[in-house]
């Protein structure tokens, strides 16, 4: 590996060539924060040599955003100009490319500032995004740029210099940039995940069964649910990878079907940076009935009261032995990395596009929110129980049985 | 006078409060670069507390366009996103306000780079933005920030920190953030260039002549040429302020009448940074039929050679003794301060708004380039020359006659 701007350049090139995909003469849209800008500038170059139309930055900062919750009128604070969800729908309907780079580049960026204020801003998030991701229209990506803010955050007992290089090597390990050919070893682990995928599906198991230490749960699947792996395609057929690095095969499971206990295997970083140690969580029928925690609880057990749909799982999905982010034990604080750590599952909103029937579409779980959190482990023995009641190996100490 | 925070933070207020005149419940559209951010994230304070609906702000980042002139195909070179345009054209139609921060922030940005190449992308000039202006729906500014790598440009000779702190005294000057009430002296300065511009336009004078050493020009004025200066105002009655600092009043002349000698009385900088030094044009009939300098004479000669009207006149301006930016006897590189040095004029295109007839407006000139190059001082009188032949006296030592 050489220097830092080597790296750098390598990660833009599989952004560009792998998660998004590129195609020639396609416009990409980048959305970032300022102290992004050097990935930003070598995903150009890299976009442009492509045969890219365009590429359109659009660089958020947060510290604007700042002022506007410190300052801004009240009534104001969820107005969203008309033009910024206008051109969102329009990178659909022109058939662009989408890049956004994650790592927190302004660590203090609400500090001191009222909790309430500062959630009616939902930007950067625009609401049109979603329904640019359901149509399929865009080769989309999300991709980690390590920060000396960020870090901070992940290493916070180094100096800062060393806490960013550790974190550089982290992020090139996880994003398999340390492999000769970066593309191929994606294109490998894609195929891997694709595979257990396909089998999951195929088998069309009633349930899944987790067993390991503190974890005996149980969760129903819908009878048309699908397993996808982070290998997309648009509806004109270019294939992309939505998130770099993505080790998972996911689904969305019965919501009304959940019994036992589970031990969460990693901490839980939840979105206003609390920090659930120790999370143990009971279910019967389906509903988070007991969250109990070393350290969070009580902030989890408000977030599972939110609606109806946030006690119950949206999501399960199982990460294997070969999957690069477990075995570090860093915790990232940045659920793409995080959530692909581990098998989980998340309480909270589920995915329509996970189920292959209409009638089961209806039944999959729906919340404001969506809450991962690792269940996973080589200790973890993951099983599947067909509609007969047959009992069938799915993960044993972290490598398919399928 | 502060630290630099504190002039950051006076010169976003007095951008805010004076020059773009910022209304409750507007939109204000901010286009900056990256090295800008400490300027727009104190513009964005200011705004939210006059009651901003909303900061939007655009980062344009030259080193991103920097790998496009370097690697994009090029046929693409002068593609703009449709989203651009609309976004503009929008922010007439929503009556928003529009702010942009000048000053060099990458000075290679284009170093190496095929200058054919360069001049096909136009960005981040956006084509509506010439109309927007036209139909004065927006209230809109310019200002500078300064910058390490502009601060290195303006005083080469010095260490960057000391070239950073001495354009900040002079930026701090010429924007007349060291008065006590820096929107108050602004007030008075346009009260007197108002003033100025109106006794111009009521005289209706025929003729304006310059006389100093090595100069001796008449040119002519169009029958309802109107003068202005920079006390602009919306179709809805916002006043605003589009240049900060402004010294000047300024009409188009008839582009058919300029004879006679004028030397220039400071350096000139054309936009490919070639620098024109002891510049001498000879004018007949309204054409420059003889351009003379110590360095950059040939440069110079082309860009007058680019159209029929790119060697006559569009612009004449007045710039009296109270202008501070003069007798700094700094070159800024950068138009938005230099043209307000001295009394100018520029070749080229012409603004038919700055006349009041229709059968005038036909007249003014029209190139695609626009140069302003700098004929004034105190050393060059300038006298009004009326319909009867009569000579009335308007500068003298650069203080006004009328």
């Amino acid at each position: 590996m050489g220097g830092s701007d080597d790296r750098i350049e390598r990660l833009a090139e599989l952004t560009v060539a792998f998660g998004t995909n590129l195609q020639p003469g396609q416009i990409l849209a980048v959305s970032a924060e300022p102290g992004h800008a050097e990935l930003v500038r070598a995903v150009a170059a890299a976009a442009y040599r492509r045969g890219a139309r365009f590429v359109d930055v659009w660089y958020f900062d947060p510290l604007v955003k700042r002022e506007r919750i410190a300052h801004a009128p009240e009534e104001t604070l969820d107005f969203v100009p008309s033009w910024y969800g206008e051109k969102v729908l329009e990178l659909g309907r022109q058939r662009c490319a989408r890049l956004h780079v994650a790592g927190t580049t302004e660590p203090d960026r609400l500090a001191g500032l009222d909790p309430a204020r500062a959630g009616r801003d939902q930007l950067p998030r625009i609401r049109e995004s979603g329904q640019v991701v359901s149509e399929r229209t865009t080769n989309w990506c999300i991709v980690p740029f390590p920060t000396e803010a960020w870090a901070e955050q992940v290493h916070p007992d180094l100096p800062r210099a060393e806490a960013l290089e550790r974190l550089w090597e982290e992020v090139v390990h996880v994003c398999r940039l340390d492999e000769p050919d970066p593309v191929r070893a994606w294109e490998e682990r894609m195929d891997a995940t694709g595979e257990a995928a396909r089998r999951l599906t195929e088998r069309r198991f009633d349930a899944l069964r987790f067993e390991g230490p503190g974890t005996d749960l149980t969760l129903g699947l819908l009878p048309s649910s699908r397993w996808w792996n982070a290998r997309f395609s648009t509806v004109d057929g270019i294939p992309h990878v939505p998130n770099i690095p993505s080790e998972e095969v996911f689904t969305s499971p019965d919501p009304a079907r959940a019994d036992g206990v589970v031990r969460s295997t990693k901490p839980l970083v939840l979105a206003d940076g609390t920090i659930v140690r120790g999370l143990s969580v009971r279910f019967e029928g389906g509903r988070a009935v007991e969250v109990e925690a070393e350290a969070g609880a009580e902030t989890l057990r408000g977030l599972t009261r939110l609606d109806e749909g946030a006690a119950r799982l949206g999501e399960v999905a199982l990460v294997d032995r070969e999957g690069r982010i477990g075995r570090l034990d860093t915790v990232f604080w940045n659920t793409l990395i995080d959530e692909n750590a581990a098998s989980h599952v998340a309480l909270g909103n589920g995915f329509a596009f996970a189920v292959e029937d209409e009638s089961d579409a209806a039944r999959v779980n729906t919340s404001g929110t969506h809450i991962d959190f690792m269940i996973g482990g080589d200790d973890v023995a993951v099983t599947g129980i067909t509609g007969g009641g047959d009992e069938v190996p799915v993960l044993r100490d972290g490598a398919w049985q399928l």
